[in-house]
């Protein structure tokens, strides 16, 4: 029942729905890695490992017996060992069969690392990282060279939702690709507004790209599929456990630039998302709101707990990873000397020199030149009896 | 018509009303620190580096001429220059004697650097600490051991006068001392706050304590005198200028331990405090809102441009100068396991440790383990066809 490496890498059938699915890549590389993706949960630490260190093809025979790494008659290291045990309920052709496809029935392409179209800030994940994607729609939206993470929680209120749409819509206009996890609330709100303005969306997905979840965001799938892209590590069919929906957030953190977090509660799972991004070295941004705001208690605690930077705007948000305002001016410092003087004159009393000078603490010299300057720019006047402000 | 040194220090009247002023202290030190108050405007440090190098006594002298410091022929520095000739129109033995007799007429307190109930963080401003403080009303309420400044704008909102209000009321019921300037909008929410559950407050004027500005405020004033205290350094009958609510700013700053903006807009005259604040390395709180509401705009930009700490509650206020929550409980990790282990079960269809481990991605050997200790607990349970999750 347990099938070998050799297996799973030389039967026929699955070379032949390799060669479907990737007509440009090497069949054996395409079979071990969505064998790969059958055997581990994503984020499988050790099989990263093994992958970075003998490719994914000798990593298959090594973790399912053929071959050298662990010679017979050695012990394994304990968390290899731990790993083969965990790893080999799963080994089997028909599933790596399935999963071929299934995603060959939904038109799902496989995107694989080193792709073009592969996500870069995924290679952070180091050992961490997606041995493949499944992706249905538009893949070429990942070509955008900018992306921000627009996450948040799902019970979201009327100000997130709107906040959430207005970021995405104006982050999307300016050509940045908008991502987020397809969940109700803010996540939607975000794919909405991208969409909306014809702008790029991906939403990474917990569970297979041949399933919608939320089964209520159906219709949000279907319209991102036609314009923007669908994403997952796990195999069509698989279902969105807890455990996918805390690996699926460290793609979100990985895949873009910054992670913007427009409301979430003190507990949610979006904070989890945030966590990836710092642990990540990525900018994160939380969206104040109203402290009697319970949706925004998790922002506040990211401002406080996980050096969040506050975000406003969508210009704040391209801050994030450096874009420079190119409209702000220069703030100019105020002028103290100025602002006594103003102080200590009327717009209707004349007052001389003298008594301006007692009344503003400043020298007569220092008023006489400052009437001077002031006087050409119109901002006070002389008459017969004194200096006045022209208010 | 300028009086020297020797006359504002030595003249009888002077020296009569000084101790009636305080008969605790020596009448010449506080007939020229009255003098200082009236020769100079507030944060002068030309005059705040004399008295420091000289005493008020001597620096007196030297500035009106009759010692010392610029030998007659000699050429004084320019910045000593420059301040005597803004010093000079305003040395009138009569205003000083005006000063003090408006003072006593009020009731008025005289505070004095080194004074008990002097507040210690005023010398954090180095020459640039006021000469004198004017008090009137209850000065036991600066022997507080905590001080927050809660300020804000005038132009608050709803939000912004109840969430001062909570935080002030709470931060007092503590014990803290509740500094603000007395303004309409957050400031009197917060002194009012304070006042309401029997707390400490402090109002910091920018004109003459005998002055109720503004003047809807004058029953606020009176109630803020009869249980806390309004505080000027400015001689009473002087007008609030501009210039003077700037240099107001820097008191509530520097006499307490954190500084705490709940409303301002985006060029509100509350940064300034905030500015002060982070010039002398006190902590700036800044109460988050909606990102619509100009009036939490200045909030927003003290979180991105100044470093302030994010605060929703007196806790977080308090934590603000190092008070730590003892009510607060160390977090717990989250287990990764038995998150995937739980995915991997049902409440309702008994599956066996392998079934398990095949859909957790977990081994066998970690499932039984695992589901041995989760029995203990009583969070997953045994029957005969196999293992359920206890929800």
């Amino acid at each position: 029942m347990i099938a070998t490496g050799l297996e799973l890498i030389d039967d026929p059938e699955l070379r032949s729905s390799a060669r479907l699915l990737r007509a440009d890549a090497d069949p054996a590389e395409v079979a071990a890695r969505v064998a790969w993706s059958v055997l581990v949960e994503p984020g499988d630490g050790v099989a990263g490992a093994l992958l970075q260190a003998l490719g994914a093809v000798q990593a298959l025979r090594t973790a399912l017996g053929e071959s050298g790494l662990v010679p017979s008659g050695v012990t394994a290291p304990r968390p290899l060992a731990e790993a083969l045990a965990r790893w080999r309920p799963r080994a089997s052709t028909r599933a790596v069969r399935d999963a071929m496809l299934a995603a060959h029935s939904v038109g799902a392409r496989l995107l694989l690392p080193g792709d073009e179209l592969w996500p870069d800030g995924l290679d952070d994940l180091e050992v961490h990282q997606p041995v493949l994607l499944w992706a249905r729609g538009d893949v070429d939206v990942l070509r955008a060279e900018t992306a921000a993470a627009i996450v948040g929680a799902r019970a979201a209120t009327g100000y997130g939702e709107s906040t959430a749409a207005e970021l995405a819509g104006d982050l999307a206009t300016g050509g940045t690709l908008i991502a987020s996890g397809g969940a109700y609330g803010i996540d939607g709100a975000a794919h909405r507004a991208a969409l909306g303005v014809g702008g790029a969306t991906a939403a990474f997905l917990a569970g297979g790209v041949d399933r919608a979840y939320p089964i209520g965001h159906q219709q949000l799938f279907d319209r991102i599929r036609q314009s923007g892209v669908v994403l997952s590590e796990v195999p069509c069919g698989s279902a969105p456990t807890k455990w996918r929906f805390l690996a699926r957030n460290r793609l979100i953190a990985a895949a873009t630039m910054a992670t913007v977090v427009v409301e979430a509660g003190w507990r949610s799972g979006t904070l989890n998302t945030a966590g990836h991004a710092a642990s990540l070295a990525r900018p994160i941004g939380a969206v104040p709101g109203p402290i009697t705001s319970p949706a925004s208690a998790g922002c506040h605690r990211l401002l406080r707990e996980y050096d969040a930077v506050c975000v406003t705007s969508a210009q704040e948000v391209r801050e994030l990873w450096g874009e420079q305002d190119v409209t702000a001016r220069p703030s100019t410092a105020p002028d103290h000397d100025r602002t006594r003087l103003f102080d200590a004159m009327s717009a209707r009393s004349p007052r001389d020199p003298a008594d301006i000078a007692r009344r503003s603490g400043l020298s007569v010299e220092r008023v006489r030149s400052l009437l001077g300057v002031l006087a050409l720019e119109g901002a006070v006047a002389q008459r017969e009896d004194g200096w006045v402000r022209s208010d």
